[in-house]
């Protein structure tokens, strides 16, 4: 999917929220234990009940890989049915990587080619070259951590590198690396008060913006500072959608939630863009 | 497997190599291309041919998950082979994991209990709570990044903060976490010369040390700066070894290679140890 199809898919659906996909056997409704592959069965059903909602879902890897080769088949179904009955979605795989260059490519093959995600969230610790393998992939974006939602973000993020918070650094050197056009970047929804120093350097970049719900960020202060003049976020919410009942009504109550953002999102949308 | 069982193997074998497990079906000899599971059958050949050289195995993620679920089938094998032929050999997962806390438990869960790898390794990006939970797993090992060996540890790694490098920041913040006591720290060997400095934050600590071998790093430099009395370093070596020839006797050759590592680290202890 191009940049320009997601902004476009967000107009259409007055929506910018993405769906996080964080599978967990404990969360989930009993009823569902019994079935072959609860994980995917769960997946499947919030997706139907949200899929004219969002314009994104974002798969966790960890809470695959937590259940082993029958997790990463899960995780496999799971994408494989997005694409194919929604492919107007786009996809992220929240993995989190990034190693030396030869191992990247591979990771990106992973995410790209084998599963075939939009998107995958990398780690910028090991610089350019860890990064620019994902970043050849034409049409594939590359969402790298910037400042995340979490209290860690604190120990080293916002550290002062020669005068200038160490997430600054990481957003103004990978405006440098090769086909920086395909990169976007994580900012929490915890820290909105940052939205404003954030756009001064990457204006026309997508954020994808967690922390929304459970982590307790506020959706009307991401968009005051960092929505820009084509929207330019996707917002996340994964528990407080996905695990809304643990009922057989858990699919009907993740719609109503999502529902509720999405008229959030819709409002903010028709106010700010005529639409 | 403890840090001490690790020290004894060590001195034991007269060896601190590390064989980077890496299957690229590109590399492979073209005979084991017709088997079932190619990387498999690489792996173990490699393994049975190297275990009594070398104190670990470091199978990186990113080449198994190139392959899908049959790739992520083959890194279980391998992992069990490992764990039920050669149970004193210490694992690596590989992986550059880290997340928020409640996704970091679930990588830890992936590595530590369904793969049941003795250490993973992780990026230090998101700070404290996304290390903790893999630090809570008793005798399981979590290897932070601190100055790796590519060009771009250079971009962010070494960048100045608050008079100190940011990788200096990194190891000694680390040091106040719970359960630090269960941390080691990759630090490439393509960068010896900064082993002193490190040492003075990180005297007592395991470092894993890649770069030898295909990225040019000095087994005698990386000694000479880096060791502590313990011995104290996991230095890896995969391409150099595991693709030394490309023919039937890749095993073989590869066996060669390992050997000729061990054979200079048993100099090394040997002059070191009065072993």
């Amino acid at each position: 999917m191009t940049t320009q199809q997601l902004h476009e898919q967000i107009l259409q659906k007055k929506s910018f929220l993405c769906v996080g996909i964080d599978p967990d056997l404990d969360k989930m409704p009993a009823h569902l234990l019994e079935t072959e592959d609860p994980i995917f069965e769960f997946n499947k059903a919030i997706i139907d009940a949200t899929h004219d909602l969002t314009v994104g879902y974002k798969p966790n890897t960890a809470f695959f890989e937590a259940y082993g080769i029958k997790g990463w088949m899960s995780l496999q179904k799971t994408i494989n049915y997005i694409n194919e009955n929604y492919p107007d979605i786009f996809t992220i795989a929240d993995a989190k990587r990034g190693d030396i260059g030869n191992t990247s490519s591979m990771y990106a093959k992973a995410f790209f080619e084998d599963l075939n995600f939009d998107s995958v969230t990398v780690a910028p610790y090991m610089g350019k070259d860890s990064v620019e393998p994902f970043l050849a992939f034409e049409n594939k974006h590359t969402i790298m951590l910037a400042l995340t939602s979490n209290e860690g973000a604190f120990d080293f993020q916002t550290l002062n590198v020669d005068g200038k918070e160490l997430y600054k650094q990481v957003l103004e050197t990978s405006k440098k690396w090769k086909n920086s056009e395909n990169l976007m970047y994580v900012v929490g929804a915890t820290k909105a008060e940052y939205f404003t120093e954030i756009r001064k350097i990457v204006p026309d970049s997508f954020l994808l913006v967690p922390g929304i719900g459970a982590q307790g960020g506020s959706l009307s202060e991401v968009c005051k500072y960092g929505m820009n003049d084509k929207v330019g976020l996707l917002v996340n919410s994964a528990r407080a959608i996905i695990y809304a009942s643990k009922g057989t009504d858990f699919a009907e109550k993740a719609r109503e939630e999502a529902l509720k953002v999405q008229q959030e999102m819709e409002s903010i949308i028709s106010l700010q863009f005529q639409v």
